[in-house]
């Protein structure tokens, strides 16, 4: 502990102005509908000091805590238009100055689009995805290094190896990289995973720096590509310095000890659920390495929303995944998603609510009918869809349907979705940075593959996939997430597998990624995919019958789940056939005559284009 | 089948009017809020007069089918006295007629009460729970005959056998009794459930006469008891006789050839289900035996509405329970039961919907925030809780608590309370006629059967308990309905056990009888477990905590279903004992105090009234 203090007192004497050790956000932007600006000073007893501003614009609010090396201060930069400000400190005698810039805006930065259900997200783990820059595997300043050896250390991925990796995801057909936090995690240890960030305006420089971030995004618009940032509403690293000096004791949740959650997070909705699990459920840390933050205080919550958009702004964003969405304060997260969309009202934010239960779900999402209930709106346009998630870990395994199980999983999820507002805003995915990997479950067959992935490209919501999958990689869960969270083959120097290109991947990588290829790219500009409206049919011997369909087209998707083959009696469908005499398989190329039976393999499917 | 048709002509021509054959409703009430009343006259070729109506009457209309069998006379009886009212048929010369009788109405008829949560169900079948009368074991008019070797056959129970044991359920201390339906099922074999209905004016003879059926609630009256009828609308028999020479062909739902019902019936709400399968869910026929009623049929509609306002009137009855509510049409059986509870407000009425997922089983209740998202509202005020029922099922098998299993299924169910417009409307149970007995599930482990009473007493809502478990009846639904629908020991002559008495009784039927007396009778007059708060915790280690309370009152109810003891530590529920010293334990009489930790036994259950 003595250690650290020292690095951290050796990086204060390096800074220019010795009574400013930090100013937050570092700079704002013009014509912002977030105009009033809370700058968060800190240095030793700079709240000693009174404070002034140039060049005629209004401080609105000055505020002290009971730590004296903070001072919050408040502007109106409404119509100040981009310039440098000068912050002016004074103490008795003693004065100093600290410059604020208020730069130019991107044109119709606050119109700007973000993701939707015509995108495919690529979930990757920046440590694990390829090392781009070994410079920057360890950082003088940060304490853990880089050790490939160790299953849950450094490996040294970086952005630099996402950005030159871009050409590869978009072959594949990805449309939008969440890439887990960048921001620094300056733990000792295990720290390759970024979500106990100890400094949330810093890329951790390990991955490289926030220009690097801002020209990862640069690179991927130039592609047409969409970078969603993963945001931490809920926690810091303990090694956050907000946390070795905090601001006021009720910055972060604090109990008599340690209170960790209780991970009920049905205590947020519960009308019978005591005060005390309520309380230990949203208030409790999450683990002991991360400080759980209060949104309840408006000093924090207002630093949260800055930082947030400051973000979008500075790095060009298109999009956000937020951490633990549920285990935050209910209140406090509603207003700082609802200042985000204010600010940027078609931008697209996707929480992590990992619950069994359809009403449950939903109950985060914007407009949701079921949070109505009780009054509450989150303002979180997407929300993830665990349910089916729950159901492609398992249904593939099912070869014998009963009442409950084998396809009519996938049909009883959708079934529920009266309940939501919105199901297009669904997050849909086989796996994520969390779960057991898809092809672990399934022991890489590639047969059962073509089935999950036929329904996740098909079926409404966004699809997410995770980094390797696509050239079938697999990882236990019950192993630990290092086993499900495995370095990209070719991502590293030495070696021996680059599974990167068509040349260097296996014969088994090769027919993984040439699936994954075709679907996702047939999948890019079929707006009836996108948008169109999904009428299903209850399974019959485990094959699952569902269109999607608009004013203009309709596709047909036929998923047989059973290992023995089947013929399709289209008669069944009259409804959403009537108008087509044929369909052609997007991944075959094959046509099928509609007035005759389908012939359908066991274990496969068809994904009929109609005409 | 000729034989059948055989019969039933020798039933017509026992009647005084060969011309009408039938008359329904056989008479009415004066002052209903239904003043408007459909007379349904039933004779060959009837339709072929004309007909007019006596004491200055209003008939408002007169509706034909395809079948001249069939005339359908509106009259209004709005401020029409009680008196003899005769309806006068002209074909040419020939004339006829057929007195109709308003009757006086009981004084607050429309205002009477009905079962609510301070009272305890008793789910009986009559066929299997007690032979009060031998000489009406078999029909000469009907077809199946007594044969109490057939597990499945009908074994005589009758009407006088539940009015003599009226006194052995009320010491139990169940306060309501639910039958399974009572109205004729001349069905050839497999009949004694009575579920498929060929008239249902009419009490199967095989329980007794509708003079019997009103003399038992008569009884149950005297005993301040309840009886609720089990009403079935979705279907009748195929021995009805307006299945035999239907009224209109769309009387039932028709297809080419049979259709079955799906079941499947989340397509009565699934946004993304097909017509088809909707359609098929709806209209499609439970069983072969049992032709699906098409209440969008108007006449259907207000035929059954008025049968089920007569039974109330005529029986004198305290509630409904209707049969596989959820496969009604949906807006067919909304117009039903608003029908009922608009002539009686305070009228319950519980609908069996068999789902396993609580917006699901919500979206039937009244002013459901659920079925509100698609402007539905069936108006019935009470659903079945069937997945608490799901819980009741496994929990205490389950030694082991996880992250899912143990207690915490409980917790989980009653998390999802707010989905709910009245959950102390909610029907509990640990089972019924159609699932395997608790009893049977957990091998006749008398704890077991302890911890599944505790709860199904102190939780909100209302109880349900089905016939003979209370004296350690187990059955084995995987070896059919006749298992679990065994005869009740001592209510047929010659059975060498009788159950119905003290002494009669087994050590271990006493054992179970005991104990069930002691906690529904316990449970009668409180009020705090009728209508209380909920208040529960997260389970620790197995055991569920929760409180019942209101302003004056508060029990504390411990589960332990770990097989070890454990302390509890009161501080944790400090919010709900804060005002509370001491606890006296209801089953075993003993005070605990609340400063100390409570030692609780494995597989046991504590139910404190704190002072």
């Amino acid at each position: 502990m003595k250690k650290q203090i020292t690095v951290l007192f050796l990086l204060i004497a390096t800074f220019t102005f010795a009574q400013i050790d930090k100013m937050e956000p570092p700079f704002w932007y013009e014509g912002m509908n977030k105009s009033e600006i809370q700058v968060l000073f800190y240095g030793k007893n700079i709240a000693e000091n009174t404070v002034s501003i140039s060049n005629d614009v209004v401080i609105t609010n000055v505020t002290k805590t009971e730590n004296p090396n903070y001072l919050f201060v408040t502007i109106d930069t409404k119509n100040v238009a981009s310039q440098t400000l000068k912050f002016t400190f004074k103490n008795g005698k003693k004065t100093f100055s600290k410059d604020f810039e208020i730069k130019k805006r991107k044109e119709n930065s606050a119109l700007r689009k973000s993701f939707d259900a015509s995108d495919v997200m690529y979930l990757l783990m920046p440590d694990r995805f390829a090392n781009g820059n070994e410079s920057n595997d360890s950082s003088p300043n940060l304490q853990e290094k880089a050790n490939r050896s160790l299953p849950g250390g450094r490996h040294g991925g970086d952005i630099e190896g996402i950005i030159n990796n871009l050409d590869y995801i978009q072959e594949l057909g990805a449309t939008a990289i969440w890439s887990t936090p960048m921001c620094e995690d300056n733990d000792k240890g295990y720290s390759y995973h970024t979500y106990g960030q100890s400094d949330v305006y810093q890329i951790d420089a390990r991955y490289g720096s926030n220009e690097d971030y801002k020209r990862l995004a640069a690179e991927m618009h130039k592609r047409d590509m969409k970078l969603i940032k993963d945001y931490v509403t809920n926690h810091w690293g303990a090694e956050h310095w907000m946390f070795k000096d905090m601001p006021t004791y009720d910055w972060f949740h604090q109990f008599p000890g340690y209170a960790q959650s209780n991970y009920r997070m049905t205590t947020q909705y519960d009308p019978n659920a005591s005060k005390r699990d309520a309380k230990y459920c949203m208030d409790g840390w999450f683990v002991p390495s991360m400080p759980d933050l209060n949104q309840s205080n408006p000093l924090v919550l207002n630093y949260l929303i800055q930082n947030a958009i400051w973000w979008i702004e500075y790095a060009d964003l298109d999009g956000y995944r937020v951490d633990t969405y549920s285990y935050n304060d209910k209140d406090g997260i509603a207003k700082w998603t609802k200042a985000i969309t204010d600010e940027y009202p078609y931008f697209n934010i996707v929480g992590e609510v990992w619950m069994h239960d359809q009403a449950q779900i939903s109950y985060w999402q914007k407009n949701s009918p079921i949070a109505r209930i009780q009054s509450y709106n989150s303002y979180l346009p997407s929300v993830m869809d665990f349910t089916l998630h729950d159901a492609f870990g398992n249904v593939f395994n099912e070869d014998n349907a009963s009442w409950n199980d084998g396809m009519i999983k996938f049909y009883d999820n959708l079934a529920n979705d009266f309940l939501y507002d919105n199901t297009n805003n669904l997050l849909i995915f086989l796996e994520n940075h969390d779960t057991g990997r898809f092809n672990q479950i399934y022991k890489n067959d590639f047969k059962k593959y073509q089935l999950g992935m036929t329904i996740l490209t098909t079926m409404r919501g966004i699809p997410q996939i995770y980094y390797g999958s696509e050239i079938g990689m697999a990882g236990d869960k019950g192993k630990g997430d290092a086993d499900i969270r495995q370095d990209f083959p070719g991502g590293w120097k030495g070696d021996t597998n680059n599974a990167f290109t068509n040349s260097g991947r296996t014969a088994s990588q090769k027919q993984y990624f040439d699936f994954s290829k075709k679907i996702l790219n047939w999948r890019k500009n079929k707006e009836v995919i996108h948008t169109g409206k999904l009428t299903h049919y209850i399974p019959q011997n485990n094959v699952y019958v569902y269109f999607r369909h608009n004013d203009t087209e309709s596709v047909m998707v036929i998923v047989n789940n059973d290992i023995k083959k089947h013929q399709i009696n289209n008669s069944h469908f009259e409804e959403n056939l009537k108008n087509f005499t044929s369909g052609k398989d997007v991944l075959s190329g094959q046509n099928y005559d509609l007035k005759q039976d389908i012939l359908i393999e066991g274990k496969s499917s068809l994904i009929l284009e109609l005409k």
